[in-house]
């Protein structure tokens, strides 16, 4: 096989039906940016959006609630959300962090599934998942089992016990993809419910909650969604269980009537039930600039060359930096992976801070994964070119061998 | 008695302590913000923080979290509020909405409070605070009692039963005060825990949590503190129970080490075990904001011009608006409420529309009283009297019996 050139690539981005939308984020120069699956870019219009939204307060103040809906901001932007998880308008809210709404979901499974006490997970979930699963078991006193197994032994572990089958899609650390649709008809057989984490994956694919039967699902505004730090999270409630869920987290925003101030609470009739606090309006400005870019895109052509890039990357690691040391952690082919490609090197950490000190963003997962995400709407195939070069060299030279490399960050 | 004249007024102002303040915030010209106690005004220094921390995010993408120390802003904000409740650095972290750090901290108190079951609380709380108590009793199958009674009656409902009491500090609706010390000792006396809402009060007046012997505090950031719309709000956990609170939202950020990705969760050592997911970076920014400038603030010069912004308005009211229909829902003597008074009057809501179209924003609260709230650092003392002057008119001329005045919004 012929290799690939680096002019073979950027006739790949010339011909890129998505080529356009990097234009659509404020990038900084010089930097070739491959953590979008940890933290999303800057869109462009984030700056004026955030700032108007502040301008409107100091402008209108209280009466910004009802003047620009503030109050309203959670079902609209969740409506957005909607659209990329394969959901209807009104099943998906904007609201707290994906671990806390993780919490409500779990809290509400085990209560809509009388009797069953076990939750079950992979051994390899995200943390947070996990932490919450168990923290709401040590709340009710331990009466809930939080089983967790390996990935190709849920099927039989999805026994009579279980109220919950808690997954997350596109597993952090290795890109894997479960299959969705068949583990939530496996869960369904079963008699448990489906709950999916989707940060991972909405965003750089299409989803399809309602054609796969899913019953409820969280995610994260600050990864694909390009939210900003700590962007509030969503969740999804499918529409046959919203009269019957019921809210661990009775927060007045779920009540049928926030504004009447009644002392006993009733929850609201639709997902709007599920919110707590008050809406945080100038984290919700900024994830609605994220997500409302994805309108006007096909998520078909997302996840093509999000599949695209990540066959790139393995191909040109083959063929640049073998035996350097790297071994594929992720699967060999990309379509059975989310929007990342992780290897392992006993180095990890230190090639990892080589490559950001040339530009190269990728990330480190303890305890040797180099992880590179794929954010198809601004990663372009010479990126992925430009990396894999850096990246041989680097480790060709053991450039990652200087002392600076080697001294660990807080957040990793 | 003389007659208080607004030449008598603007002298006040010329002599108040706090009169260089109001220039720390973007007010709108033209009107008269008596609204701070439901969401407080804009820092003249928020825009440029919030765009900051927006271009620190395109610029230095995944970075940030360490170059900007993100991942440090819950505990760094929450030591700003920490001077202001009368806490020590590392007693106080900012985090999600008020409601879930409600919930967190009454799933802890039970917790501690091993055996105990009862939450005792106000009937006249706010609904939120009652509705999360709700919600956690219902989530633990009916095992703990909400036990509201009128505020007089709460020291003999201190039983041998109470787990905690719960209160918030100043009543939403009329201003009314606890006596914070008093009622701690009360229920300590009983063998309770005491946790306060200090949404209310805090930045209002100075606050002595630690001398008071307060075991546990929530509060929003909102209102005085003026983080804008939805801000994240904080909590507070005296030092002796920070080795014995166990998370029930146990999320990773409350781990002891979550870049380790471990599967079992295990508290940090500190105020930060309360932390669940990941930090709203561009809220804290704005937060920050808004808690800063009380670093340049004696909050007893702050207590007292609220005094005498609460004691001015009524005076007034009785002066100009004798007759009209008006009655004072909060107590005579300001010294006993928060920074705020209340009336009510069978047209309540049309009053506060007529007024709010006059330039003078107030709010309703169902079913018929009209609220003032006095942030003191940007209220002045003729910004009460010309608002008392508004009122008379709308009163005398029944200017609020307009339709467009009578019809409802949707948050009010």
């Amino acid at each position: 096989m012929q290799p690939i050139t680096r002019l073979a690539v950027e006739s790949m981005d010339a011909r890129d039906p998505l080529g356009g939308c990097r234009q659509w984020f404020a990038l900084p120069p010089g930097v070739i940016y491959l953590d979008g699956n940890s933290l999303g870019a800057l869109p462009a219009t984030t700056p004026a959006r955030v700032a108007r939204v502040v301008e409107d307060w100091g402008r209108d103040l209280i009466g910004g609630w009802n003047r620009h809906d503030w109050i309203g901001w959670p079902r609209r932007v969740g409506d957005r959300v909607a659209r990329l998880v394969g959901a209807q308008p009104g099943e998906v809210i904007v609201a707290d962090s994906t671990s806390v709404n993780l919490f409500k979901l779990l809290a509400a499974a085990l209560d809509l599934a009388r009797g069953r006490r076990v939750i079950l997970s992979e051994a390899d979930n995200f943390p947070t998942d996990l932490h919450i699963a168990q923290g709401l078991s040590r709340l009710l006193a331990d009466t809930v089992e939080v089983r967790t197994v390996e990935a190709a032994a849920l099927p039989v572990a999805l026994d009579g016990d279980v109220a919950v089958l808690m997954l997350t899609h596109v597993n952090y650390r290795t890109g894997a993809m479960h299959d969705m649709a068949a583990l939530t008809a496996a869960a369904h057989a079963a008699g448990a419910l489906a709950l999916w984490d989707l940060s991972h994956s909405a965003g750089a694919m299409p989803l399809a909650l309602n054609e796969a039967g899913v019953d409820l699902a969280v995610g994260g505004g600050y990864k694909f969604l390009n939210g900003g730090p700590g962007a509030p999270a969503y969740l999804f409630v499918a529409k046959r269980w919203h009269g019957r869920i019921q809210p661990a987290l009775s927060g007045w925003m779920g009540h049928a009537r926030p504004f009447d101030f009644a002392t006993a609470y009733e929850p609201a009739a639709g997902i709007e039930r599920l919110l707590v606090g008050t809406p945080p309006v100038l984290s919700l400005a900024a994830l609605d600039a994220g997500v409302e870019m994805f309108d006007r895109v096909d998520l078909r052509l997302v996840r093509a060359k999000s599949i695209a890039l990540g066959g790139l990357f393995r191909r040109l690691v083959e063929q640049e930096c073998r035996g350097l040391g790297l071994r594929l952690v992720s699967a060999a082919d990309p379509e059975r992976c989310g929007s990342q490609v992780s290897y392992a090197h006993p180095d990890g950490y230190a090639i990892v801070q080589a490559l950001i000190d040339r530009g190269v963003i990728g990330d480190f997962r303890a305890p040797d994964v180099l992880r590179f995400g794929f954010a198809p709407l601004y990663v372009r195939h010479v990126d992925v070119f430009d990396a894999v070069i850096a990246l041989r060299e680097i480790l060709a030279t053991r450039a990652y061998d200087a002392p600076r490399f080697r001294l660990r960050a807080l957040v990793t």
